[in-house]
């Protein structure tokens, strides 16, 4: 049985992420912000959505340069992207409060991504759309960085990364691996070959 | 140190969830597309976008009626949502295929929820933007349902509820929970608070 429920924010689990931005003007410093409320929206060109408060620090910024990054977290992040969620840039400098370093992104000329972050994602933004409490920033993926320890063979393993996500109000680890797309009409064939591949990537083969 | 790669879809995990709707013909049978490329938009009024082919079979209807449900995904249902993210509506009744059945819901005249989804959202769309392989639909939320188990005195408790996630082609079951939002500048009192809240939940208190 179901219970009726007041409509809210419920959509789960999502992406916690820490964009990454900077203002135009060399003594700016760069900024982070945590949001869950990002998505991806478009395969082909690659595109992404973040919503933003327009009173944070960061809607400016992002509004302003068209710029930002998509730092992906980590459970070694999880701490820092609590607290650069709940903290403002506008007293705070959260790469140094973080001990965080920048990272220069390819086609993206203010913004730095998180150098400790596993996978980042240069995002120019293409069209801000008035919602109510936040506004939706449309973006295309203009350069991906991720970490050289994720790929075996040049195949990016990202379920090596440890990534989080978001669940009404709560971080948690990625758990278990159920399958991959596709594996509820994959052949026995194929699904051998998956489960070979799997266990060769574990060993470092 | 990070590597370089094509730009391409890696914001993750993301939720993989089942999008249910129907035709207006009483004739039409309810179908249901699997989906990653969705997410929360705003909080108020409650929105939420997701993502959508044109040429898939779900894309006419949904943007015919302006309705649609998010059924989110847990354990027992990630083999029916990889089914349903592979197959098409066109060629079968995915309820039946599935063993699936229909719920009603609030404010959407067409689109009826999957029965065995531990929460469902039922979302009115406001907008469709052209991006490229994909057409955005922007909806607002405008009822929710939640099953009766995950609820501890009214509170909703969806760390109960197995939910999976979705990363660069892989289901995930949701693991060890990292924190709460703020934990990272919560006061001892308010982080013992909070621990004592989760072993009386845990007890069924």
């Amino acid at each position: 049985m179901h219970k009726k429920m007041k409509p809210s924010a419920l959509l789960s689990p999502i992406p916690a992420v820490m964009i990454s931005c900077k203002g135009k003007l060399p003594t700016d410093k760069p900024n982070i912000i945590t949001i869950a409320w990002a998505g991806t929206i478009c395969t082909n060109p690659p595109m992404v959505s973040i919503s933003i408060r327009k009173s944070r620090y960061s809607y400016d910024i992002i509004k302003n340069t068209g710029e930002f990054a998509i730092n992906l977290v980590n459970k070694d992040l999880v701490k820092s992207a609590d607290y650069c969620g709940v903290k403002s840039g506008r007293d705070i400098d959260k790469y140094k409060a973080c001990n965080l370093n920048t990272i220069k992104i390819d086609g993206l000329q203010y913004a730095v991504g998180i150098k400790q972050s596993p996978v980042i994602l240069g995002c120019k933004v293409k069209q801000i759309i008035e919602l109510g409490s936040h506004d939706l920033f449309i973006a295309q993926t203009v350069s991906v960085l991720a970490q050289e320890q994720l790929f075996d063979n040049d195949k990016l393993c990202l379920d090596k990364a440890n990534l989080i996500s978001y669940s009404h109000g709560e971080y948690f680890l990625q758990g278990k691996n159920l399958g991959f797309f596709g594996y509820s009409v994959a052949s026995k064939k194929a699904l051998d070959r998956r489960r070979r591949g799997s266990r060769a990537a574990k060993r470092g083969v």
